[in-house]
C-alpha cells in the first residue's frame, strides 16, 4: 500500500477527453490498496479566460485593490477541474470526491494572489481516503483565517501538491509535466543530455535558481521541508522520471562530479562606468534597485583607474526588469556623477551545479577550460558552494553549454 | 437608513458591461447610510456552459451519483459573478466584498442539486456591512454540515435572496427581473392588465401555483416565513414594481374583489373511462401516479351509469409528466378493467385568485358567466379558499382570460 499525491497541470486537463484520460491512467496504475490524492490545476487556458473577463471590469485587474476578488474569481478555475475529474473517476467506476483548497485545510496568509502556506490540517482528506475515495484536490489555492480563498501565485499548484503530500506523510509526490524528468542540461540545446534518476533538493534548487525551468524553487523547498520525494515525470509516457530527494540512493548517479549544466537567457547586464570609488557607492546603486523591487544577481566591481580611484560597477538583472532598472540606474548615475551607463541584452548565464564539487578543486577550472575550447569569452564569474556561473555572450550559449556538458558527461 | 437585499438574475449580469451597469444603478439609488447586500446568479448562459462541460464526462450528468460534483461545478458560476460585481463596485469607487453561499452561513441539507435551506447565520455579512462594504453574495447556493457546496435547485437564487433578507432582518428584498411587477393577468394575453402595487404572500403563492411565472412559490413562502416584503421590479427601469407582503397597506389596492387571473397552458387531461365504482379505485390510480412522482392537480369523478355503478375518473397533470403518466395509467387501467384511457393535450387552466372572495358569494358565478359570454365550455372546476379554477379548451385561452379580466377589472 502506498499513499501517493499526483499532480497534473492545466494542459493535462485541458478538455473533458483529457480529464477522462488522466482518470484512466491513474486507475490503470493504481494498486488495489493504494490511497490516491490527485491535485489539479485549472483546465488549459481557463485561467486566462477568467483574467480576460476581469479585464472587462478594469483593464488592470491585478491592481492590489482587486486582489481578494481576483482570488475569488480565479479559484473557480480549479474548482471546475476537480469537479469534472471526480466525475470522471465515478464514470469509470471508482468512488471519488473533489475538495477545494479551503476544504483540505490549507491555511494561507492573506496576501491575495501571492499567498504563502501557513499550515495544512488535511483531516477531511484522510477521512475521504479512509472511505475508499480517490480525493481530487484543487491546486494553487488555500484559504486564509477568514475562510477567504487565496491563490498561491506562480508555481502554486506544484507547491500545494508537495505541501499536501508532506502534511499527509505521503510516500511520494508525483509531478506530471510535459518533460519526462530532470536532465543534465536542456535537451533542446544539448543532444546527449542525460535524464537523472535522482537529484537532491539542494541541487535541484540551485539548478532552478540558475534557470532550469522544470520545477519552481518553492515546491522543491516544500519537498525539502517535509522530506517528501518528488517524482518529476511525463504526462505522456509511463516511464519513471527523476526523483528529487534528500540524498542519493542509487550508486550509479553518485559518480558524476556535477549534476548538470543550467543556463538562463533572460538576463541583462548593466554597467555603471567611471564611478568614484568611495564608501557607500555600491549601497547607493543597489538600495535604489531594491526599493524598486528589482533583484540583482551577479555583481562585479572592477578598478578602472587606481590612481584616480575610479571604478566600474557591473551587474546582472532579469531581462524583464530591464526597462524599470534602466530608469532607476540613470537617476542614480547622474547623482553619483558616473561617466556612463551601458546596457547589454545579448548576454546569458551558464552554470554548473553539483554537491560533488564540494571539496574538489579544479572543477571550476575545467568549466573555464571548456568555455575557452569553445572560444567563449567570460564576462563575469560568480560562485556558490555548489555552483559556478559565468556570464557570456547570449549568441554563444549553445556552444558554451555543449562544450561544458561534454567536459563533465563525456562517456 | 435602510438595509436592503437586492437580487439580480443571470441575464442582468450576462456581460461585464451589464455587471458594471448593475453596480452603477445600485450606487445611484443608494442613500449614504444604506446598507446594501446584492445577491446574483451566474452570468447569462454560464451555467449551461458548465453543464455542457459535464456532459463531456457523462452524457447524463444529472444522474444522482454525480450530484455532489455537479454542485461543486455549478457553484463556480455564481462565484465568478460575485467576484466581478465586487470588482465593479470597487472600480466605481465603493468598497465591496464578495461572499459565497458557504461564507454567508447558509446551511443547507445535503440533497445536492435540490438543496433546502436549514438556517442562516450571516455574521460575516453583518460584519462586512459594518465595515462599509456593499456585500455581494452568490445566490442559488449554500453549504451543508460538511462544508460541501449545495445548490438550491429551481428558483434557488430568489429563495436565497429572500431567506438572507429574513436572516438579516432587512427592510425589504428587491427582486430585479425582466417584468416590472405582478399583473392582474399576463400582459402578453390581456392588453389592459394592471400592475399591482401590492399583493399578499397568500395570493402570490396561489397565483404562482396556478401558473403565474413571475415568482417561484419557494421564495414567496420564504418571504412569508420571515415576513420580509418582496419588491418585484424591473431591471430595465427604475419605476416601483409590486410589493409582496403580509397585508395591504394601500387602500386603493384593497378594493378589487379578485387579485388576478392566472392561467396555465402546460397541463394535460387524462380520463380513465368506464371503471367499476368500488372502494379503492381512486386509491389504485392515484397511488400508482404518486409512486412515479407525478403530481395530480384537478380531479373529477363522475357517474356514467348509475345502475351498473360505472364511473369515469378524470384528472389533470403537468404536460411534461404526460408520457410517463400515460404509461402508468395504462397499466392500472388494464388491472382495474377500465373501458378506455383518453388523453387530451389541448387544455388549459384559467383561475381567479384573491383573498377578497372569502365570504363573498357570487364571485365564482361571475367567472362562469364571463366564460359563457366568451362561448367557452368548462370541462372541470376546482376551488380553494381564495381561488376558483376552470379547465377549458387550450385554443380558447385568450378569449377566456380576457373575458374574465373584463368582468372583474372593468373600469
Amino acid at each position: 500500500m502506498a499513499l501517493v499525491v499526483k499532480k497534473f497541470g492545466g494542459s493535462s486537463v485541458a478538455t473533458t477527453e483529457k480529464i477522462l484520460n488522466v482518470a484512466k491512467r491513474i486507475l490503470n496504475e493504481k494498486q488495489a490498496d493504494d490511497k490516491i490524492v490527485v491535485v489539479v490545476s485549472a483546465m488549459g487556458d481557463s485561467t486566462d479566460n477568467l483574467i480576460t473577463l476581469a479585464e472587462g471590469i478594469d483593464t488592470q485587474p491585478y491592481k492590489s485593490q482587486y486582489a481578494r476578488e481576483m482570488d475569488m474569481l480565479l479559484t473557480t478555475g480549479e474548482q471546475v477541474s476537480i469537479a469534472l475529474l471526480a466525475m470522471a473517476f465515478q464514470k469509470l467506476g471508482h468512488p471519488a470526491i473533489s475538495l477545494t483548497g479551503s476544504m483540505i485545510g490549507m491555511l494561507t496568509n492573506s496576501v491575495h494572489t501571492k499567498g504563502k502556506i501557513l499550515n495544512i490540517k488535511p483531516a477531511r482528506v484522510l477521512e475521504e481516503l479512509d472511505k475508499g475515495n480517490i480525493v481530487v484536490v484543487a491546486g494553487f489555492q488555500g484559504a486564509d483565517k477568514f475562510g477567504d480563498p487565496v491563490t498561491l501565485g506562480r508555481g502554486g499548484s506544484d507547491t500545494s501538491a508537495v505541501a499536501l503530500a508532506g502534511a499527509l506523510k505521503a510516500d511520494e509526490c508525483e509531478i506530471f509535466t510535459d518533460v519526462d524528468g530532470v536532465y543534465s542540461a536542456d535537451p533542446r540545446i544539448v543532444k546527449n543530455a542525460r535524464r537523472m534518476k535522482e537529484i537532491t533538493y539542494v541541487e535541484m534548487l540551485e539548478m532552478a535558481r540558475l534557470g532550469a525551468g522544470v520545477m519552481q524553487p518553492r515546491s522543491v523547498e516544500m519537498g525539502q521541508y517535509y522530506n517528501i520525494p518528488i517524482h518529476v515525470r511525463s504526462t505522456f509516457t509511463d516511464k519513471t522520471g527523476t526523483i528529487i530527494r534528500e540524498a542519493y540512493t542509487l550508486l550509479e548517479d553518485k559518480d558524476f562530479e556535477i549534476r548538470g549544466v543550467s543556463h538562463d537567457q533572460k538576463v541583462a547586464k548593466i554597467a555603471v562606468l567611471g564611478v568614484e570609488n568611495v564608501p557607500g557607492i555600491a549601497h547607493t546603486i543597489f538600495s535604489a534597485l531594491a526599493d524598486a523591487h528589482i533583484d540583482v544577481d551577479m555583481i562585479v566591481q572592477s578598478i578602472r583607474n587606481l590612481e584616480k580611484n575610479i571604478t566600474d560597477m557591473v551587474f546582472t538583472i532579469a531581462l524583464s526588469d530591464l526597462p524599470e532598472a534602466k530608469k532607476v540606474v540613470d537617476v542614480v548615475a547622474e547623482k553619483i556623477n558616473a561617466a556612463a551607463v551601458l546596457v547589454e541584452e545579448d548576454v546569458a548565464k551558464v552554470s554548473i551545479v553539483g554537491v560533488g564539487m564540494l571539496g574538489k578543486p579544479g572543477i571550476a577550472a575545467r568549466m573555464f577550460g571548456a568555455l575557452a575550447k569553445a572560444n567563449v569569452n567570460i564576462d563575469i564569474i560568480s560562485t556558490s558552494e555548489i555552483s559556478v556561473s559565468c556570464l557570456i555572450k547570449g549568441s554563444q550559449l549553445t556552444e558554451a553549454v555543449n562544450s561544458i556538458h561534454d567536459e563533465f558527461f563525456s562517456d
